[in-house]
């Protein structure tokens, strides 16, 4: 099946939303891509900080004094001083679909040596339909070039709306704090030219990086937990956000497509501190995985609000024996949901403005 | 993690099985990376007709007198004029690997030019472990330049034995005949350097043009069922197969590999020819993959007979109402797994003798 054959840009229906940037090429580098996209960017840190953003950019900035009074009491549920913070910017958009992006981030190049667009990829994958009850050999079969293989039901061939686009990296791999320790000098130099859907009931590490997701169908679950400050663990936000946001796909029926487009990575994160961010999710996450394999969401939840609400209940109910950090995280579930109702007073009216 | 540097070729521990070869130049063109290999040519049609096989291979060749003679009346389980008939070949083998190939299927040259190995490939695949339980977005994390990325859990990082790899085709894509006859000129020219794992529960359209499996593993499982001479269908032998061998790998925590290697499918078979042979298997699979989909093996099962014998009573059961085809279909499954137990009289043996 043919995708379309221009990509439309979407430009009044997409915001992009950037934790703190502190690398100034970064936007500058990106300029040809995003500048005639709306910024909304989210400052991790201290507020007297000023962050410059160069001119010709249309941008919104938050920061902690914006977010506090924005969410008042509610604003406990963001993240501080990690870059988990960016979720607010999910909350505060209108639009009905957000990319992502990580600021140490920049153009990767395809094998031919041409600049990769990758909001552009994020788009195709997020406007073309997913596949997740039957796998297909030839991985997304609505590229073009490409269609269901011998032996795909027919029935099965209209496929089911796309929730999530995860994209990669190219350089720096995304690998937890021991990988890179053990692997130093390991650099992602393999440029696989595929989209592919993840199949139902199969969780994956869902990385922040640069991700695209239909904020009309999901973003409610696109919650990135509580990191940084004052929190026992860091780097885990954007695989929270992913494992209850597949859970909720696959209970909702939506999509999530991983694969292209790629950035390149360019900086590593320091894996000593890494370690310290990550030791009690590496091993915290050994329970936290079977949970979310094994979690039944019950058919009465059909929005996104139901079942996160429905996954905090479980959350609290099981896994606060393995620390009471799941008890408070439970609860600031349900903040960021009545947050999110309380920015969103109608999904939608946001999913009717943005389809005009 | 590492593949290891170099490949072992398994030469006395793997054979090709190659149904009917009707083309010359295809044994010449594999010649180099074929050579060193034990054959088995099964051939599909009239045993008064000879195939010539150019010197310097070593091969074994049956024919349906062979099998008649070999199996008794229990050759009723192998298919007549139709390539369906070369797990016969599966059978008679004693390796411990099998690799099978169709005789359109040519070396693809890789991006750089090089000609392909595809069997090196395969054996690398099946020497690896499969990664069935979690996704992981960087693809196989045992090759060469990839791991597991952040937030994989490290306790499936083991992985589980592979008992399949599955290989792809460029040019000609292995389409069904409807949509070989809506885009007769549609070639696959995407090389994705990819080799990936699927998850567990997730069905497959199984191509059997370029497949390698691990005999001792699954063997049993890769029966190609009752097609071509006299029976309703064709072109579902190795669907049939892989519908089977995939819910008995999940069952029995056995990994299969989708992806590389490619071989150049030199020729798209007849479409009006397949529709005829197609048309049934397009309609009855929409019941068929919802039965596979849902069965559920006893875990009294833990031999791949045992799976099997279970799932042809369930055949049996639950698909008898679709059509007759499915009882002789599901008895056809019970002689070949007596068939194959006659033939192997101990599963053991063949595997000692394997990994000697």
């Amino acid at each position: 099946m043919a995708e379309p054959k221009a990509t439309p840009l979407l430009k009044d229906e997409l915001d992009i939303v950037i934790p703190t940037i502190r690398n100034l090429d970064f936007l500058e580098m990106w300029r040809p891509f995003f500048e005639q996209y709306h910024l909304i960017i989210v400052q991790d840190g201290d507020p007297s900080k000023t962050i410059k953003v160069p001119v010709g950019f249309d941008y919104e900035l938050y920061n902690r004094n914006d977010i506090n009074r924005i969410l008042g009491p509610k604003a406990s549920c963001i993240s501080f001083k990690d870059s988990a913070c960016r979720c607010f910017g999910y909350m505060v958009s209108k639009k009905k679909y957000i990319y992502t992006i990580d600021d140490d981030c920049f153009v990767a190049k395809d094998p031919t040596g041409k600049d990769i667009n990758a909001l552009e990829q994020h788009i195709k994958n997020l406007l073309s339909p997913s596949t997740p009850h039957f796998f297909n050999t030839l991985y997304d079969p609505y590229r073009e070039g490409a269609d269901f293989v011998r032996g795909y039901p027919f029935s099965m061939r209209e496929g089911i709306p796309t929730a999530v686009s995860h994209g990669l990296w190219l350089n720096i791999p995304d690998y937890d704090a021991p990988t890179q320790l053990v692997k130093p000098r390991e650099r992602n130099t393999r440029y696989v030219d595929a989209v592919m859907t993840i199949p139902k009931g199969t969780l994956f590490p869902m990385c922040g990086m640069n991700l695209g997701f239909n904020r009309d169908l999901i973003g409610p679950a696109m919650y990135f937990g509580l990191m940084g400050d004052g929190q026992p663990i860091g780097r885990y936000d954007d695989m929270w956000a992913g494992w209850c946001t597949k859970v909720i796909c696959d209970h909702l029926n939506f999509g999530i497509k991983t694969g292209l487009p790629y950035i390149w990575h360019s900086k590593a994160s320091n894996p000593f501190v890494n370690l310290k961010k990550e030791y009690k999710g590496i091993y915290w996450q050994e329970d936290i995985i079977p949970f979310f394999q094994s979690v039944k969401l019950p058919k009465e939840c059909v929005t996104v609000q139901q079942c996160y609400i429905e996954l905090a209940k479980e959350v609290k109910a099981k896994l606060s024996d393995i620390d009471p950090y799941f008890t408070k995280l439970a609860d600031a579930m349900v903040t960021w949901i009545e947050a999110w109702d309380e920015l969103n007073p109608s999904g939608e009216a946001a999913s009717a403005t943005a389809s005009k």
